[in-house]
Order: structure tokens, then sequence, then C-alpha cells
């Protein structure tokens, strides 16, 4: 076995996972289906009870006339982006160089929608007003990701992003949100997500991620615009006869860990000061703002995989599932902090640390 | 409320409802995951034991390569598509004027993959041999749909389809089998699957017609051809991180119904001939080749509902939850037989016809 099979095994059989909310197997389906009547009727084509009473409630949440519910995020943003580019008549929209349209999706945008992208910034750091200020005015929309997952999950200040909003409003350029994490985000700006998404002028969220749900996202702004995004869906194939087990879970999980945020975020905060005080380890940020940060590790990816095995050996604890290498010389792990960690021991995680720190010293 | 909705009331109220498996309630898949071990892990991004064992399975009774796993036909019949023009470099495919990408898919073809389609036939009828032969055959692809639902699930004979197979494979025109049926059209040409299947590239099929699951298809085809239509699959938001519930029911209803289909064929067979004996009735074909047909009545629809509504209520049998009207002065719905036929006791559905045509006789 490779030892990166190795770590991933150890990783599953240690008596803790320090990282999100636990496994990803059907009992996470069967638990949001078990108490449920069996008579409810599925949703068929996009209408009926299921889908409708929970696009309406995240329209509310989200302080939008409308909301569709979509399959995957994946689709849910492409149609929001040919949406604006369609009523602008300019097949052009900007991100960050590391959004997942540019770099997750098989070039999905440019292949199937013939839409073109601008990357602001660079693939090290957010999202500035002044690259948006100095950007290429004609593009339909700008597409902001909060938190930035792949650069560890950075935000910009609250009020960065109203100028933002700002100037993209002054400038006729459509504003969306990639809000997979929107609710992970919540805590740290200390708004509702109403506050946040009136910024936006269409906003997607995903339930797979702090919430736990088992796929599916929503996307909401005005009725205009979440009708056309209902056809979109269907051309995308995306209009299923049944949703329901998207929705039920997205829903169950929802009302579940709505009010955990704010606890996750804490709690990811004092578990990026543990990594931090390892030797060797910093975090990026090295003060979350949500419930996610990404650990770097100065050495290779193949040093550390035995030696990360070991601590889960050691100590019953599994950190991380993989170590991905940023280059030859150094690897990072994200962590998304979710119900998991609540309930380790604190002797068993401060053991674990120790065992980490220990070993990090001898690479 | 309107006589549809009062004819949908009393269909879903009646003690016997005609086709179909039951209600679309969650039920289905509760039933489906019950038995079902917790720990099973999720398929991840289209890999995973729960995903890989079903779509070789699928392979192996289709008589292909490989099968990848889709949310819906929609999705995976576009993707086939692009494939074979991809190929060819011809934008251009051929299929019925009432096939499902031309009526329902809000031309997804057209507007995401920019593909023209040339109409085969007429809206009356089976596509021939003879409109391949005058075809013109600057085309990638010709799709056909066994059976042709929309006008009742006709069937070609095998050897008129063999006969367009060897025309197609001599003028390197690629083609797809829309099998959103196919498992139900097989005790009809009695030939097995792989049989069918091995007259064409590639083939679709879904699971929630016949088989009775919740979502979901599979396309079959050799190696090179599902691997580029798992990219396609990431690009139109398709590639979910959990598709299990939709595998886990298409396995579960497939295993369940498999050898069904004999069953549903020749109760077909006998519930058209009691539409038939109706006064004014006919059913299309007249003799089902498939567990489906069409029912068609010489009067409005706005007339007849309140009529088949009188029956069900004095029959306490429903035979269809709506009637589409055709035009002005007559309408038709669909049948499709599955496991409700068998349930109902044969006083209950002769009892049920025979108010049925004395009731048409006074329309």
């Amino acid at each position: 076995m490779s030892t990166t099979k190795q770590l991933a095994e150890t990783y599953k059989n240690s008596k803790y996972q320090v990282p999100g909310h636990g496994p990803r197997n059907i009992h996470v389906l069967q638990n949001a289906l078990a108490e449920l009547d069996g008579n409810l009727e599925s949703d068929i084509y996009g209408k009926g009870q299921v889908i409708e009473e929970f696009e309406k409630k995240l329209a509310a949440i989200l302080g939008k006339e409308t909301a569709v519910f979509f399959p995957s995020g994946t689709m849910a943003q492409q149609i929001a982006l040919r949406i604006w580019c369609d009523q602008k008549s300019v097949k052009k929209v900007a991100y960050h160089p590391l959004s997942h349209l540019e770099i997750h999706e098989e070039d999905g945008l440019k292949k199937l929608h013939l839409i073109e992208s601008v990357l602001l910034a660079d693939k090290t750091r957010l999202i500035r007003l002044e690259d948006v200020k100095n950007m290429d005015t004609d593009v339909a929309c700008l597409l902001l990701e909060l938190p930035q997952r792949e650069i560890g999950g950075e935000l910009p200040e609250y009020e960065e992003l109203v100028a933002i909003s700002e100037f993209c409003r002054e400038k006729e350029i459509k504003l969306q949100l990639d809000g997979a994490r929107l609710f992970e985000v919540l805590p740290y700006y200390q708004k509702s997500a109403a506050e946040i998404c009136q910024l936006f002028d269409s906003i997607y969220v995903s339930f797979y991620k702090g919430i736990g749900g088992l796929a599916g996202s929503i996307l909401a702004g005005d009725e205009e615009f979440t009708k056309e995004a209902k056809v979109w869906k269907r051309r995308h194939g995306g209009d299923l006869i049944s949703l329901y087990p998207y929705i039920l879970s997205a829903d169950y999980y929802f009302e579940q860990r709505k009010n955990r945020f704010p606890q996750y975020y804490e709690q990811a905060k004092e578990l990026a000061s543990f990594y931090n005080g390892c030797h060797g380890i910093t975090t990026r940020p090295v003060v979350p703002v949500s419930n996610m940060f990404h650990v770097h590790l100065p050495f290779p990816k193949e040093t550390l995989e035995p030696v990360f095995q070991a601590v889960y050996e050691q100590a019953g604890v599994g950190l991380a599932m993989a170590l991905h290498a940023v280059d030859e010389a150094s690897c990072y792990f994200e962590v998304s902090v979710g119900d998991n960690y609540g309930g380790i021991p604190k002797e068993a995680l401060q053991h674990a640390f120790r065992v980490l720190d220990e070993k990090m010293k001898e690479v």
C-alpha cells in the first residue's frame, strides 16, 4: 500500500477524527429520512411542496425574492453567470484565479457557455477593491467567493465588500456571491445572511459543506433571474423528476447546524493555534475567519505521510485524511471544523499535538 | 377547484390506481435504504464502490465496455451527442421530431452545445429505414428512441433496426439509443438488452420509468467514450459529490423488477383491449409492444374530465391522473403498466371498464 493510502486508512481507523461532521456514509441520508412520513410526496420536476417550501425558506433567509434548488453548485453558478452575460450581451465575467469555476469544472463555463473569464488578483491573495477598480469594466458579472477557499478561507473586511458592491452597481456590473460557505463566515462578519447577500445580485449557497447535507445548492435572486435559472437548469439536465433526497437532507442538517457556526468558528481558531504551536507548522490564515483554514508544512508530502500516520497511531487522533503537495519541498491540507471537534476529549487532542510537535522536530 | 385538479384528486383517492408502481413518495427511497448498512460509504465525485459497481454491472448487462451513471437522461444524451459531434467535427445530429431532446429540454442541445438537429419522419409515425437512407448523411449521430414514447410507444421490427444500424455503420454515422424504456421493449423483441445494444454505439437507459427508481440514468459505450462523458458530466454540473440516493434506489428497484417486464407487457395488452372495448376509445398502438400505450378519446379534455371523475368515484378505480388535449376536439393520456395493475381485483377492473363504456356512450 502507498503511504498515501496508509495515511487515509489510519485516519479512518483512528478513534477520533478532528475535521468534519463524521463519515460520508449512507447513514447521513438514513438519519435525515428516519422521522419523515413516508407519504410525503416527491417533488416533480421542480414543483411540489418539498422543493417549493425549501426554496421559499432559503429565499427569505438570504433576503432575496426567490430561490431555486440545484443539484450542484457547479450548475447553479455557471447558469447565474450565463444569465447575467445574456442580459448584458457581454460574454465575459471576472473572478479569482482559484475560483471553483476556473480550476474544478473542466472549463464548463467556457466549453458550454462560451463565456470568457477575467482573472483578478493572483493565486496568492484575495481580490481587493483596487483590483476591481482597475479591471476591464466590460464584464457582465464579478463573482466573489466568501471565504476564498483555495487560499485557506480568507475574507475581505465587510467595509471593503460594501465598497466593491457599490462600485459594481455604479458600473452596472452584476455581483454574484459564491457562498458555498456563506453560513460559515457570518460569525466573523457578525452579520445575518441577508445582510451579506444584499450586497450581491445573485447568491449560491451549498448544503454539503458546513451544513453537512448530501449535495445540492440554492441559487437566489430576483424573480426574473430565478425564472430564467429554471429554464437553464432544465437545459443542463438538472431539473430532475425528484431532487428530494438532497432537499430533505439539506433542510434536516441546516436545522440541526444553523446555530453551530459560531462554535465551529471559535473551535477553528483554537485548532489553528494548536497547529501553529507545532514545530515548522503554520496555518493560513494564522487566525481563521471561518470554520476552515489550511495547514502548511515545509516538507514534501512523501516525507510527512509516515510522520502523520505515526501521530494518528500513537495518539488515536486523525488530523487529516490526506496531505497535498504544494511543490517538491512542501505540502498542505485543509481543515474544516464541524461536529467532530467537540466530541474529542481535550486531553486526547492536546496529546496528539504534543506528539505532532515532537515528531516534526525530528523530521 | 378546476375539473383538472378534481380529476387528479379523485384519482389519488381511488382505492386502486391502474398505471404505475404506486405513489411517488419518499417511502420509495426509505424502502430502498431500509436494509442497507449505514456504514456503506458514499460515492465521491464519481468514484467509490457504490457507483463503480453499479456502472460495471450495467455495462455488462448492456454489453458495452463501460458505463457512467448520470443524474438525468437529459444530461447523458446531450453529452453523448456532443461527444460524437466533436469526434466527427460535425455539429449536426438526426432524431425524431418528438424526441425528448426536441420537446422537453428547452433546447439544451442547441443552446449549450450549439448542435443542430435534423428531424426525421414526422410527428405521426416512427423513423423508418427509408427516412435514414434519404437523410443528409452529413450528421455525426442518429438517435433512435425505443419505444417512441410520444406516439404511444411504437417500435420498428428488429430486422429494420439491424438494417438501420448497418446503414449507419457503413456511412460512419454513430447510432445512439434513447433507451429510457429499454427493458420495457425486450419482451416484444425477445432479445437481451445486450443484443439490442450491440446495434448501437452508445446507449442511455433510465431508472425511474419501468424500473421505478427515483431518478438517474446510465450512459454506456466504449472506454474512450465514457472517459469523455465523465469530463462533460463535470462540465454540466452533474458530477455530484454524492449520487448514491439515485444509484442505490436504481439498483434496488432494478433487482426487484428486472424480471417483471414480460408480465407488464402481457398486462398492457390486456388493459389496452379493455380500453378498445369502450365506446369511442382507441389505443395507440392498438396492441401494445411494451408496457406502455396511449389512450385516445374523441372529445375535448374539459368534457371528459368530469366523466372520468365519475368513473373513478363509481368504480373505485383510477385510470389516469390527467387527460391532455390533443386539439379542441380530442384528448389522450399515457398508460404505463407497473406493479399496480396486478394488485387490482379483476372484477373491480372489469366493473370500471363497464362504467366507462356506459358513460362514454352518454357523452
